[in-house]
């Protein structure tokens, strides 16, 4: 993309209202806009990241089975009635002009569990496992800290439906393991911990997976020896050991919360009077898991870990970007190359915004790629076109190198 | 896909409520689920034809320099009151736990001006073309017509911003040919007709494409020679003469809006005060347009236009998958056959349904095919690997056609 068409700009100075890392860089850099508490646009750039980041997770989530489905945000009260979940504070609720109520989806445990049902009656319909990919909304009195604390959110959820508990134990491992690749393709491997939390009313535990960061919101306690932790509420409620070594040498960490996983077991089946004909014969009611990630949150996260004082640095695969292609100064030879570059690499299908403005100086154009944190800076100029060249910057690294223009795709070729 | 894994399953018969073809084929092939009146749940195979639909419209969205955003669904009171249309009487409206009104997005003027206005300073910044594909909400108090009149709806809006109304006109008739291409490609472009329509109170006429079918819930007047329409109110408050030809000779028609565009002018740019500076260094007022596109409605329109007594008939493009390959008996050789062909045609990307489901007869795997619709059904049975064949039949034709296996993909090149 020419950088000359996005309608978005950069901005220097932000108003001292926005305290978190996230929302300052991601608002100075143009890929949210603030429309009120809690409630943000995506702008192109942050738009193109959170596609990069809802694909990763498609992806991941169709290998484990997944099926993805789109649910009404709208709900009818009496779904919400059979689970005794209709007078949740955190729920936003309307009517319509004739008097009719329904509430603003926050998940989709009421709506899921009944339409399942429909299509399964034996056990050789199961197991069920169906995602989905869409916005919803939670009535937060105090939104806050940009992405992380918000009413309006883009989220995945995926439900799992089981003939018994084992299929669901077995299977909940499997969305473990989908979630560490998510995290990780998201750059995240290192600073993201599996977390023991409270299972609610139905089930001993259940997991978070919490990226640790020092402007977390949450307190987790981590063995470092097993990289893994347990929250605030199980270290209140039951023991401060590691739940796999049992050391009690656990380190105090602020983190993130970017995903959670839950046995759900028959509290919504049951419900929902949701049983099927098992192989004996019998009738049995279906065992559930339930598994969330929050994509603008994670968004945030990558965010809050991965920036330094000049702006964000993407990780290669959630990065809008792969390249961000600097022609400095107008003249024809250096426009001529800076355009044959930039065809090119969009030919090689390599994500490139190309920096063609010609109403910006050179250290405006640096500054404004620091802050919007591409992985790659590529500048072409008249000192590098002198040896036939063009100067590559990781972003993540301090030093500048010179490279033959012509060997530009394979290098991509071996970073890539 | 394997069919055994689609957690949904064709339903053969309907209560009597629903009355549309549309609302009836998709529910029966396991497309879309009604939650209520007006509000639909997209399942998995609905879901890849939404996707379909939605990437079309993407490509040629992206194709007239528009950029994709994500806007929020929920709207502050304050910027309808600024447009005096906080009391629209389909807005659907709610309040927070603390008292903060909001309502629910049924349209995004009133975001997207403020929000593109924070960008726009100069002329040297226009024009601008944004759009946005996702959730709105409208007060439908009789949503009916399965897909076609519903509450909650998945829309394309495209907005552009322009220096003066010349460079609006232009790019107006540059959405006109996108549209056009879009309807082409979704099938319907021999049926679909730019009609026009009033302008409301902003602009003297209008655009709407009207897709003709006997169950269209609108009234067009046709001028068959000129392939143009206008619409009802047209008719009541104008003339009954073709716009371009001055003939009287026009056809009346049922038909659906599958989108419209509008020049919106200065009517919203006005309401935000969304000035810049022109090239004579004058403060000027930018020109709008707006441009919409519902995807379920396009999708029922489709439906509605593409079905035969068995079911759907899926045109090319927006198919959930190409190939429906269908095993018939789950002999070793058959199934080795057929396993073989999917995972060639998974190969060479393909889309592929495989019915491999083993306790369902030939003539209930055939049913179920015709019901679903998509375009080519491969059949590979004892029968026709005697003759080292499978039986192909495109869903538009009656005959079945003998194939030796190994032209199936020299003939999938062909069709494609």
């Amino acid at each position: 993309m020419r950088q000359s068409q996005l309608f978005t700009k950069t901005i220097k100075e932000l108003s001292q209202e926005e305290k978190s890392i996230n929302a300052k860089l991601l608002i100075r850099g143009g890929f949210i806009d603030k429309l009120m508490a809690g409630v943000y646009s995506f702008l192109p750039l942050g738009f193109l990241v959170l596609k990069k980041i809802e694909n990763i997770i498609r992806e991941e989530m169709n290998k484990i089975s997944g099926q993805e489905v789109l649910l009404p945000a709208l709900h009818p009260k009496e779904s919400w009635l059979k689970t005794n979940r209709w007078q949740e504070e955190e729920m936003l609720k309307l009517k319509n002009r004739a008097g009719k109520d329904y509430s603003l989806g926050w998940t989709h445990e009421e709506i899921i569990t009944p339409l399942v049902k429909k299509f399964v009656k034996s056990y050789k319909d199961l197991p069920v496992c169906v995602y989905q990919i869409q916005d919803k909304f939670r009535d937060e009195l105090r939104p806050k800290s940009g992405l992380l604390r918000v009413v309006e959110f883009f989220m995945k959820d995926l439900y799992s439906f089981h003939c018994d508990e084992k299929d669901l134990d077995k299977y909940y491992e499997q969305v473990k393991g989908a979630y560490f690749k998510i995290f990780k393709r998201c750059g995240l491997s290192k600073q993201t911990i599996l977390t023991l939390a409270s299972g609610g009313t139905f089930s001993k535990y259940s997991h978070e997976f919490q990226t640790i960061t020092p402007f977390g919101e949450d307190i987790i306690y981590l063995c470092q020896k097993c990289k893994i932790a347990i929250n605030k509420e199980i270290i209140v409620k039951e023991n401060y050991r590691c739940p796999k070594c049992q050391s009690k040498k656990l380190e105090t960490k602020k983190a993130i919360e970017v995903g959670n996983i839950f046995k759900l077991k028959d509290k919504f089946s049951r419900a929902f009077d949701f049983a099927f004909q098992d192989k004996d014969g019998k009738k049995k009611i279906v065992q559930m898991g339930c598994y969330g990630i929050g994509l603008g949150r994670l968004m945030a996260a990558i965010v809050e870990v991965w920036h330094d004082a000049k702006g964000i640095i993407w990780p290669r695969e959630v990065a809008p970007f792969l390249i961000h292609l600097i022609q400095i100064e107008n003249k024809p030879k250096i426009k001529k190359t800076a355009e044959k570059l930039y065809k090119d690499l969009q030919k090689a299908g390599i994500g490139v915004l190309y920096d063609e403005r010609k109403d910006k100086s050179a250290g405006e154009k640096l500054v404004e790629a620091d802050l919007i944190g591409i992985p790659f800076r590529v500048v072409v100029s008249e000192k590098t076109l002198a040896r036939n060249s063009l100067e590559i910057k990781n972003r993540k690294q301090e030093n500048i190198k010179l490279l033959k223009i012509n060997n530009l795709r394979q290098f991509l070729k071996n970073v890539r």
